[in-house]
């Protein structure tokens, strides 16, 4: 939990219901300009009253209305004790009366309570202003400003280190060597984190070297999500050293996306995908994205069917995730082949197309699930 | 358009089309950890070739593969000429051949091009990486970095400044006297541009005095928000200024938010919102938000039609915005009464219920249309 300002707060989530210390209004007032009257005085209209004074929609405390007189009062204006209606200004002639004091002709009576706000119609004190866990939007911000709040409780951000890995890996902005390619899966991750409703807490590179990865899992962190490293090559720096530390590594039946490990170091989870950049992404999405956004009281991921526009192919035994693009009357095509190294397909694709691990074949017309991008 | 780097380009949207200007892959690299070969040696499997040499996943420039040989290589490394297939490293057996160097059996063959990934296969130099008016997502700033870019042009946020008026307004946090309100106007139209998209150039209070107005409409900004001061009563600021200045001042035949205004500023678009704090909310909603929605390439509000769990009533000659909570099953019921000064019960709406202005009731299984808040 975290106590921020309202202007910090936009699309956080309260950390636990929010009492209201204030009667909402604060207190009666008028919801028209125009006229603050005893009921019974003007329920034979037309009726002309004495106007005895003016209440602004400014600090006030006003006497008493007389029985028989009328008060001029704007919206919001206190209502004065005495008086229990506000006759509108347009219902209202105002005229001089015989005495040469101003006076108003009500034409057309109005029952009591009527255009009159009663303090604490809208909430009262001790009630609930806010749910717990409630995504704050600009309407709930408007209800804890008007009861004089300046900060709200709010769950705090889940803080996530984000690790790339490979000695191959050079960063965007400079000029590679053959064998060398930029690193996105840092600026995917890290982007990924953030629309989760995360923060990233440290966002580092480093190669294959062991001591560059030990001192990034020692960044503090909720916690880590590493990049590449996991699989059977020879230079796997994340296996090398998480996997004596008791990182469980292994493969799920999925495409892109196999190799796959956790661990946890120095008391802080560690979440470690495959480096190609098709994998990492989907990665998140599949197993870290939904538990992100429940926390940060974001929607899930929409997940709708759809009817294939082509014929595709699978392998048996993973389920596969296609890149996938939406088009008009529920169909679907795809958007990228299914290679994990094909980082713009997946930025051209809108969705991803499951197809389960026992399908092969599907022919254009069959229905298939799909997940929102 | 600004240029923005890409750790702060999340959820902007892109003001041209962005050119790739390298090829992806940058170079022709390995999808798999194991040999690379020419296909037609191992075309006969098993077929047992020297080892002469090791590709990783770094800076190399490996010199062209012989006929009849093989080298170990890593995912991402570059494939040497000469060579065009992968032969994954579960398809072989390393042992020691009788001249006591390393050699692999190679137990199943691969056709020319298996498992290796041309330059270019994803995206060539010149083409484009991603349209104008794309909202960029994780996987769009991963394919810019992917292709060593490290800013992207985007739309610049719409700069708006907010100005609530009202001498009986105060700021949340004070200790108000009788006829003082707390100022939720601001907190909520300030909020509310950000949702959409925008940015607050400027949020002012000002009080029923002109010249605090007039400073406050000489803040910079894309354009204004204004609340209060536009109605029919004695102190109405807004009007005050903005009508001498050739201010559109009128009434929209709605409930909440009837006053409304328009005016041009030196030369900045003026919208003025009735003071009443849903009435304003609903103003922005209604007026501004979808515009704004759509220069961020946010998505419209959800509209749907929805059955009335409850039987309501309406006024004639105006459309009413009530405000609504979604039921299950496609049903809706009513979350507060009409009044505009409901902060509270607009707070625990979730959605608006179009009544159009010639219905003047309607009955528990009636369908409406409802707008998402």
């Amino acid at each position: 939990t975290e106590l921020v300002p309202l202007t910090e707060a936009l699309g956080r989530v309260t950390a636990a219901v929010v009492i209201c210390p204030v009667d909402l209004p604060l207190f009666r007032n008028s919801q028209m300009d125009g006229f603050a009257v005893r009921a019974a005085d003007v329920a034979p209209a037309p009726v002309t009253l004495p106007i005895v004074g003016e209440i602004a929609a400014r600090p006030s405390s006003p006497s008493a209305l007389e029985p028989g007189t009328a008060v001029r009062i704007m919206t919001g204006a206190v209502v004065p004790s005495g008086a229990d209606a506000v006759i509108p200004v347009e219902d209202t002639k105002v005229g001089i009366g015989d005495a040469g004091s101003s006076e108003v002709t009500v034409n057309r009576g109005r029952a009591s309570g009527e255009f009159v706000r009663e303090r604490g119609s809208d909430l009262r004190a001790g009630d609930d202003l806010l749910p717990a866990g409630l995504r704050l939007g600009s309407r709930h911000l408007a209800v804890l400003a008007a009861a004089g709040l300046t900060t709200v409780a709010v769950r705090a951000r889940v803080r996530v280190s984000v690790i790339t890995t490979g000695s191959e890996l050079v960063p965007p902005g400079s000029v590679p060597v053959l064998g060398q390619v930029f690193d996105s899966n840092g600026t995917a991750l890290a982007a990924a984190v953030t629309g989760a409703g995360g923060v990233v807490a440290a966002q580092t590179h480093v190669t294959d070297e062991p001591s560059g990865l030990l001192a990034a899992l020692n960044e503090p962190a909720d916690f880590i999500l590493t990049s590449g490293g996991i699989s059977m090559g020879d230079y796997e720096v994340v296996r090398e050293v998480l996997e004596p530390r008791g990182a469980r590594v292994g493969h799920v039946a999925m495409q892109p996306g196999g190799p796959q490990a956790t661990a946890v170091f120095g008391g802080t989870p560690v979440v470690c995908f495959p480096g190609n950049p098709v994998s990492t992404q989907l990665s998140f999405e599949l197993f870290v994205a939904p538990l992100m956004r429940e926390a940060a009281g974001l929607p899930p991921a929409i997940r709708e069917g759809r009817i294939l526009a082509v014929p595709i192919t699978s392998v048996s035994g993973k389920r596969q995730f296609l890149r996938g693009r939406a088009l008009a009357h529920g169909r679907v095509e795809l958007a990228s082949g299914p290679g994990s190294h094909l980082v713009a397909g997946l930025a051209s694709a809108d969705l991803l197309i499951i197809i389960p691990d026992d399908v092969t074949s599907l022919d254009a017309g069959d229905s298939v699930e799909t997940w929102a991008l």
